[in-house]
């Protein structure tokens, strides 16, 4: 990318947020600013900004904001983990850096050193924690790209979902970060493109990122990934995943499960790329998991232009889907490729190295 | 609808077929007249009118219209029939009324009347001949909506693709005309309304023939009908069919293949209604089934209007899928309730009526 996904700016351009406008793309690339939290979790709800890991990112970066600005610090990061619910890398980084600041807060101060008031000190430590959360999912990417990497066969079609590159991620993205992989490595024959409406991450932003890399693609209406499918002219699904429970279950955009359920049916792998941040224990089963539903103009307008529905029709638009584990052929995260995808590999997954690697399979499996 | 789907104007008017725009619905109710077939053909081509039983009326009409002023009628009935490739009931009606316009032509002029004339009165019985078919076509969607009705369960949830009302015949239509009886006779809880990407004739067209006729209707984007299915909102999945192959095979709007699945993975019966004329016997199989592919422009635009994927982007984008006939419940036409769909049943609903008993079910059949 040109224009960064997300930007710290320091004073005297800040203490601000920087963000590209996703709604805008691929049409124009407009920086929005936000100088406050409200600002941020307005643009974390209107999706100028949006996709699990870099929702973490831009979590943690809002809470610095909050610290820089003196603001209620513990407030500022409720609001921005509660502005959308089913991602939980939001909460989850903007946790991190709360706990950062309070911790930073709490130590005693220096008698020997006037700078070292703790008052002074503790919104670095939240800024810090929020660089730091951003360089572990640069990191991740590369590392999830290097695994799944293992799951692609040479002259690979792949068809994917909703939009996984660097403009949701701090670097190259999940599941799209494994098909440039895929396309560095000269494997990839064909990239598909689902459109994935309501809001077409994967036609304006998808279609974007792989233009730019010079891949082969094309668009497709989701419903059309059906017949694609059966025609034999697809290799394996790859999507990423904005939650997953315990049990292994897959909360990510809308039109996931249907192509997991479809995939599944022609006896293609569907393989989700996603961080173990992105694993939440504390949601036993797919079940527990909210998903949010959004407003009919969605789905009625075109990204908020033209009309598409007689005024005044109501609209079903959940934002996501739940794809149960039984149904995800192997999970790639930044520490390997995990299959099946079972509630006792996720928690092997979540374990210290060393009792990880049973739950990790051969980089070289055949799916 | 307040403006005729299709219509036929007489000297001085005409001759000429005036369509409805369907091209501008909902946002406005234009009518788009055609005084040649080439004009005709072009709107074809461009959806002004779609939808299988109509295209039939409309190529006869056609045909009576290159009778009247006189064209080659045998080469305007070629141009019709080959507008578009997948719809049966185009070449069907096209020949309907060319073999009649040529039945005329052919008989001995009556040499006690001199109005007797084959000439002058050979594109009177095309015209005849279109509006015969126009006459079977609305009793064949009363004779649908009847048979189709029996199927449809008290408090029904009917999930429905494309559009398959008033707009696509000459009558009420097909599974439209089904889930209009459903709401008249008060069995319709809830019609779920597929948008149907890329030209949304479920958004622009269904949910404005739902409206008009106060059905309480919700637009989803049509990758939200797995998980609406998981849910359990949906008791039956109804849709027409633009051509069925003599094995059962239903060619339909593109996202019908991708329902078929998911509803049999929800364990949800798929009801498809059409007209016997709907049923090609000369198509033996699905994969004889030409499919329509059309330009890139429709999915990376909406309906030639806002831009949604970058410039140059390629495009996947079949007008039409193929749902293998084991998918289907029941095929409803205006002949009865057929099931399973099976080539046996289907050759015996092309019979004469003794032989065809066998192939209708009791339609008080569970499905």
């Amino acid at each position: 990318m040109s224009v960064p996904t997300l930007q710290w700016l320091d004073p005297p351009r800040g203490p601000a947020v920087a963000l590209l406008d996703q709604t805008r793309l691929p049409a124009e690339e407009k920086v929005l600013i936000c100088e406050n939290v409200p600002e941020l979790v307005d643009a974390i709800r209107r999706l100028v900004i949006r996709g699990a890991p870099v929702l973490g990112v831009a979590g943690a970066f809002g809470v610095a904001l909050a610290a820089w600005r003196g603001d209620d610090v513990a407030a500022a990061a409720r609001l921005l983990g509660e502005a959308r619910p089913t991602a939980v890398n939001l909460a989850w980084g903007t946790r991190r850096a709360l706990a950062a600041y309070q911790a930073a807060l709490a130590a005693a101060p220096d008698p020997h050193d006037h700078n070292h008031d703790p008052q002074r000190l503790a919104p670095g430590a939240a800024l810090d924690e929020a660089r730091a959360i951003a360089a572990e999912d640069a990191a991740a990417s590369t590392a999830m790209a290097r695994n799944g990497l293992s799951l692609i066969p040479e002259g690979a079609r792949v068809l994917t979902h909703c939009n996984t590159g660097a403009l949701v991620s701090a670097g190259g993205g999940t599941a799209f970060a494994v098909i440039m992989a895929a396309h560095q490595a000269g494997r990839l024959a064909r990239l598909w493109v689902g459109e994935t409406r309501p809001l077409l991450q994967g036609a304006r932003l998808t279609a974007y990122e792989a233009q730019r890399a010079g891949i082969d693609y094309a668009v497709l209406p989701d419903s059309a990934a059906a017949g694609l499918l059966a025609s034999g002219a697809v290799d394996v699904v790859l999507t990423g995943a904005d939650r997953i429970a315990a049990d292994g279950s897959v909360a990510n955009k809308v039109g996931t499960y249907s192509l997991a359920v479809l995939a599944r049916y022609h006896d293609v792998p569907l393989v989700v790329v996603a961080p173990v941040s992105t694993i939440d224990f504390g949601t036993a089963t797919g079940s527990e998991i909210v998903v949010e539903h959004r407003g009919a103009q969605e789905v009625t307008t075109l990204a908020g232009g033209q009309v598409i529905a007689p005024a005044g029709s109501a609209a079903y638009n959940p934002a996501f889907d739940v794809t149960p584990a039984a149904l995800v052929s192997a999970l790639v995260t930044e520490r390997g490729v995990t299959q099946p995808v079972t509630a006792g590999n996720l928690l092997l997954l979540g374990a210290p190295p060393a009792q990880r690697k049973s739950a990790l399979t051969d980089v070289s499996v055949e799916l």
